[in-house]
């Protein structure tokens, strides 16, 4: 078993990694960090208001025992000697601050965006782009760490990548044009999306989303050549909204491919995809990364979310676009805090697992 | 004062019609007209549930006196003879036998979709396309009836029509993309929407909604010469949606101009579009068409219906586009049964009033 | 293995009763019976939409390949010499004519309502009164059945009727008062509750409702002496209302003891609860009936009714009434469709099978 | 014109002050305070986020481009002498430390919960309590003041003591229990109800809230004499909720009567029920205090929570308890941020005018 570290611990997506974590083949959570309110206190303690008793948990699994009792500490009190891998879910700006001081010692795998744009950082879908993995040597080279960072993508990137990536192989891509209906756990708790703000309405703006898919799904789907990434050509424009669901953001995609594609072609390449890592037995990998619908109400966040263990992008409505030379357009479906987050970036430790980035 | 009739007048769309006609200064309900289950019964009995005592009204204005004292009868006991003018909304089937027998006698201004993509119908949205109403001499003259048939849009098309005609009429359109998140009064309450099915939930698919957007986008945007419409050239590709939302469709459009355009351009048009019936005074006209808001969050169908006493198009967050050529996208919320339906069908009577196409 | 038959398998209480029984180690299901429409047709056929393709499935848990294959017939169709029990999840004036013809040859476990207040037909909560068994005999003898009818109680009776009888074993109740918050699956599909109507709002009335819950709360909690059930003496009363959740009702419940109780005992009494059936092994039945949170702010019907599969009862709140003579107050949790529904009684099925009433 | 000051401008219920006040005719807004952070600031530009451009405002109605152009300044800074009234709304830790203050010099209607509790303090609905005026002498006198401090009650006190004053007056009571389905405005913006903790659930507990609600209602209906309210004596039972719904708070009640009242008589007793200072012309008094329904599906919140200008209280399903002695039950809606916050305060204020309290 590998040792893991979790910074970030209390928050929901640090939550969310517990569970992905508590009952891990291959990893063991063995230390906890979190804010200096909770330090020294036990993870049940952490989680327990004060006040009225109440138990601060969000996610619909419950915490295991194990994991309720360790304790607590701040970040700067990990024992990084015990510890073969971090995950972080912490706010960009003191990832920017914190990571790199543990990404001298060890691997680094972070749900904050500071570090996606930096070029010797690959943003991993495990599924898509396993193959920039070279990258970490040249991070660790240039950087002078022994360990590295990977940023996980946008939870909004994930399924618009993971579906791009089959159609832009086989036909290239013109243009890509999205739109999102994001669900309201993308937003989190610590300034989340307000009951009075969401009932009986959309919100069509999330400060910085747009660019951030923009730019992640270029960097996914470009190619790693001498040590660096050329992002993939084709531009991608986005306008990301929040609706009144509680998981699983839904997005409306169009595209021009280079070359036609049938529907039914496409369809197959969906069906069909295969990330190559299929051998490798990775415990959290979805068995079937695309699950194409033919029900023309599919894919729905509601009954669709939770498909492949939450790791299944699902896609629906796959049909001709009149407007796009080369039109397609298609509806998908992912979880944005399992694949989107905690979970994708387990499924990145398992990865890199195997190709001997972390534990070895 | 105009007489004016109205069939269907218990359905939810009957109510939003007497909601935009009980307090109108040049037409008065003088005939109801409703399903063999009503008739004989006053409109106040009508609605009232026989076992529960339950009043089945669905607008948020509340009925008038002199409207629920009006009998109700079936559309055959109509006495045309004392009607100026005749509104209708009822379902398409129905609308397909009915509205012609009304047409030879009488002006039909109807909600159905029947009618819309005959040649020599207009569809109105009155603040875009008034200059159509010559076709109504067209279809006069080539079904000899002394009244006529206008169908209205489907609601999701005003709102994309009135902000794509300022854009259309200065820069020309290469081609148009939506992605529309429409409201649950859309889909009226026979065969509405369940709340086990939106609770939590996006629903991807509307039935045919999509290429009604699309056929009527173009129409409304046509050219009429020569007792015909031609339509406008540009495709049109929508992915309409439905979100947990009571009233306001909200419509994420992406668009290739033909001439560039800059930002605060279109703002800018969108702002001094005029409709050019600013001088008829027609009551239901909203002073202010298109509303450009500058903060980010809004449009907010929550917010932003109601604008203008729900006639208003809001816009907001206008940009470029990367993706196409000479693209701009923004965001639009327009109300879907005001403006989307009765009250826009009120003030399609309005126009045609002046034009002298009722009335006289 | 028993051989279980369905009534009513197409519908949401149906689809539920597929998913209680798919995978059961005693039961299992061999034949399916619904309207004539769906009769001929695989389960699957009957499920999907011949227009759009839709799949017409509304329950969490996928239906499983052999249960999809199997034929639906008309209740006239049923073999009844191949079974051994029948569910039924039919409406009430459906079930007053149909489930007198199949109790004639077999045991009948309804869900609807119809014959809930006939004196000779015990309404089980296994957990809550199994001793009401013997009333069988009385209604086989007088009815010259070689089967019976058990009919199920109404979802929001289940949990009150629960959580009332380690208090009224030990205490005695004087008066009980109880506000419900209902879910919308407890309405249905057919005339379910609609988005529209729903959103924003909490409906104040459910027809019937009241006057079901206090009457089978009495019957439930009643003693069975000399070949009839004499109804507990305290009076119940309550307000039904539905609020925009998905599954799970939320009550709050006011009761007047006969003797003193503490909030402490109370709890206590809460926790210790067992039905006596523990050692029986029934499948269905959870381990622990009555859970008590110590939070606040739970139960919530979110969190709390998946509890124990949907079989457990969460109750908190747990305080002192200091309107009520020795008052007591508590919030509950029960699932309306599991506990409340099918699952329900499939573990009736459970108990009756032990109790020698099925399959023998 | 009298001159109004307003401490807590910019939160959400200082937002409802300024629509309640801005076209009042007889109260003048003429200061606003608020924090540091927004002093110096037109209440214009405090409202705007800097960062984004976005307008915090969330009311319905518009405010008015004369207090848009007010400039904000703290509480420290207002000029007293200028001002008749000052209205408050704001946290009750910083109440209990300003208020004070201000009432030396000035009247203070307060929604905080800091002074309600206070013997001297009287707790008016307005149309229940208006005889407790009086009381106000007694505390200028005792604190030596030349203002007072009245505070509001609880948004949930006020439907329950409005319906349950005629039926005291009348037939006396003893004992009410109350379970409350509370709207989610009532919680505020600042640590107010996450869309996550809400979507598909009910929340069984509202901090504090019963207790509020419980001796609140004693004192609104207890009685003056010699200088101190003595509480009406029958207990009052609550157990208060939140549900997913935005303005309007649902409460089912439920209460024994001293003699006793039929249903029809009680229904008259609530259509009857006479404030007293229906001549006095106060422009924010409803002028139907209660509005009995008999359309059992009603009232409901999103229906019924803007009678009357939000000033009324809505009541349906009035019916006999058969539990309680001399029982009745029934439903009332009331508006929890109009009459039951901002717009209640200010009908004070017009009361207090009107009895020489103000402005005099």
């Amino acid at each position: 078993m590998l040792r893991v570290g979790l910074v970030g611990a209390t928050g929901i997506v640090g939550q969310q990694f517990v569970v992905a974590l508590q009952q891990h083949p291959w990893f063991q959570l063995t230390q906890l960090a979190a804010s200096q309110r909770s330090a020294g206190k036990s993870y049940r303690q952490a989680l327990t208001d004060p006040g009225s008793g109440a138990f601060r948990w969000y996610c619909p699994e419950a915490p295991a025992a194990p994991v309720l009792d360790l304790e607590v500490r701040t970040a700067e009190r990990l024992d990084l000697n015990s510890l073969d891998l971090v995950f972080t879910a912490i706010e960009s700006d003191e990832a920017l601050e914190l990571e790199p001081k543990l990404a001298e010692r060890l691997p680094v795998i972070s749900t904050a965006s500071a570090f996606r744009m930096q070029p010797d950082a690959p943003i991993f879908v495990s599924t898509v782009n396993a193959g920039h993995a070279k990258l970490i040597d040249q991070q660790r080279k240039a950087r002078g760490w022994k360990g590295f960072i990977t940023p996980q993508p946008n939870c909004t990137t994930i399924g618009l990548a993971t579906t791009l990536k089959p159609i832009y192989d086989r036909w290239g891509l013109n243009m890509v044009i999205m739109t999102s209906m994001q669900a309201m756990s993308g937003a989190g708790r610590a300034g989340g999306v307000l009951g009075l703000d969401i009932l009986d309405n959309v919100l069509p703006y999330i400060p910085k989303e747009e660019e951030k898919v923009e730019q992640e799904t270029q960097k996914i789907l470009g190619e790693l050549n001498g040590g660096s990434i050329t992002p993939a050509a084709f531009p991608v424009s986005c306008t990301c909204t929040r609706v009144n669901v509680m998981d699983g953001h839904t997005e409306a995609v169009f595209v021009s491919t280079r070359h036609k594609a049938s529907v039914e072609e496409a369809k197959a390449a969906f069906r069909e995809y295969r990330s190559g890592l299929e051998e490798l037995g990775l415990p959290s990998a979805p068995r079937q990364l695309i699950i194409v619908l033919e029900d023309p109400y599919r894919p729905q966040p509601r009954l669709d979310r939770d498909a492949e263990g939450g790791m299944a992008t699902s896609v629906g409505r796959v049909r001709e676009d009149a407007a796009l030379s080369n039109g397609l357009k298609w509806v998908l479906v992912s979880h944005n805090t399992k694949n989107g987050a905690a979970k994708g970036a387990v499924l990145v430790g398992e990865l890199l697992t195997k190709q001997g980035y972390v534990g070895s």
